[in-house]
C-alpha cells in the first residue's frame, strides 16, 4: 500500500467531519461546549458582581451547583477563568472586524458596523471582565495574549479610520488618539451600563454610534483641527 | 467686659491669620501638606506600577525612606491613600468645574475647558487610581464618598451639555449618554498614556478636544440623529 492511497483523514469542521459519524460524540462535545459555557458565563457574572479577587472557584462551583472538580474539568485556573472571561466577550468584536475587513461599503458604514458590534459586546455579562481583566490579575503568558487581542483589535480600527480618511467618509484625525477615544468610549459602557434598566444593549449601540460619528459641535459648525 | 469688646479671633485664611504671627507655625504646617502630599503621590506611583493589592503601605514607607510608623503619621490606612490619589487626581476636575460654572463664554468653551483639564488630569500620576479605584477595594463610606465625587463630575458635565444644546453650541445630543462617553474617552488615557513618551499631557487633551468635538463623520456630512 502506497502512501498515496491512504484516504486523507478529513479535518475537523469540513463537511465530512469524522464527527458526524458519531452523533453521539458531537452531541457529547456540543454538551461539553455548553457547560464550559455556563461555566464561563456564571464565573463572568460573579467576577463582575463581586470582584474578582473576592471571587473563589468555590463560589463558582455552588453558584453552578456542581463540585470544585467539575468547575477544574473545564478550566484549569481562576486565571484561565479571567482569561476566557475577556476572550469570550472579544470574540464578536474580533468577527465584525474579520467581516468587515473584505466587505464592500464605505469604511464610515464598517466602522459603524465594528462600534455597534463593540458597544453591545462590552453592554453584555462578559464586560466588566473585559475592561477590568487587569494585567496583574494575569500570569506572563495570559496578559501577553490579552495584550495582544486588545491590540488586534485597536489596530483593526486604526485602519478602518484610515481607510475612511482616504476615501472621505472619515472627519481627517489622529487614528491613533481617536482608536483609543472610541474604545474608552465604548469600555466605558461596562462602568455604568446594567441590563434589564432603562435601554437595552442595542438601544446603547445606537446612542453611541450617534455621538461619536456628531460629535459635540453642532454639525453646521467649523470643527477644531486635529 | 461684655462680649462685644473681645476682638474677634481672625479665621485662618484671612489677612490677619494668626499663623503668620508665628512664621515657624505656618511652615511647619506647608511641611506637613508637602510631606502628606509626598506620600499621596509616591502611594500613586506604586498602585500604578504594581496594582493596589500587590503594594502595602511598607513598600511606600521604603520608597520614602521613611518608617511604616511615619506614612500612618499621614494617613491612617491603605484604604485611606488609594481614596486620597482618587481625591488629588480629580481635584483640578472639579475646579474647572466649579469655574465655569459663573463664567462667561460659550457652553462649548466652557466645556472645552473641562474637558481640557479633565484629560490632563488622567493623564497625570494620580490617573491611573482615579480610574480603577475600585468600589470593593474601598469602604462602604468611601466608596460612597468615591461614588458622590464622580456623581458630582457626570452631573457638572451633563448640565454643560444640556446647557450647550440650548445656547447652540452643542449638537443636539442625550445628555446622559455623552457625559459617559466623554468621560470613557478620557478615563481610557490613563490605560495607554505613559509621560515621558511621544506626547506630553498638554498635546493629549488638545487631541482628545479635536476628536470629542468633530466626531468621526466629515464636518461636511450629515450627521446621525441622536
Amino acid at each position: 500500500m502506497t502512501a498515496s492511497s491512504i484516504t486523507p483523514r478529513p479535518r475537523a469542521g469540513t463537511p465530512a467531519d469524522p464527527a458526524t459519524a458519531w452523533p453521539g460524540r458531537r452531541r457529547r462535545r456540543a454538551d461539553h461546549d455548553l457547560k464550559r459555557e455556563a461555566v464561563i458565563r456564571t464565573a463572568a457574572r460573579a467576577f463582575y458582581e463581586h470582584g474578582y479577587h473576592n471571587t473563589s472557584l468555590d463560589d463558582i462551583a455552588r453558584e453552578l451547583g456542581v463540585s470544585k472538580p467539575t468547575v477544574y474539568y473545564y478550566v484549569a485556573s481562576k486565571e484561565q477563568l479571567l482569561f476566557e472571561c475577556f476572550r469570550a466577550g472579544l470574540e464578536p468584536i474580533r468577527a465584525a472586524l474579520a467581516e468587515v475587513e473584505n466587505s464592500a461599503g464605505s469604511s464610515r458604514d464598517r466602522l459603524r458596523r465594528v462600534i455597534t458590534d463593540y458597544a453591545r459586546a462590552i453592554a453584555s455579562e462578559y464586560g466588566w471582565c473585559m475592561v477590568r481583566a487587569e494585567h496583574q490579575d494575569l500570569g506572563p503568558e495570559l496578559s501577553a495574549r490579552v495584550r495582544a487581542l486588545k491590540s488586534e483589535i485597536d489596530q483593526g480600527i486604526r485602519r478602518l479610520l484610515r481607510q475612511g480618511i482616504d476615501d472621505g467618509t472619515i472627519q481627517p484625525c489622529d487614528p491613533r488618539i481617536t482608536a483609543f477615544a472610541i474604545a474608552g468610549a465604548l469600555n466605558w459602557i461596562a462602568h455604568w451600563y446594567r441590563a434589564g434598566q432603562s435601554m437595552d444593549a442595542g438601544q446603547v449601540a445606537e446612542a453611541y454610534v450617534a455621538v461619536l460619528e456628531n460629535g459635540l459641535l453642532p454639525r453646521g459648525a467649523t470643527g477644531s483641527k486635529a
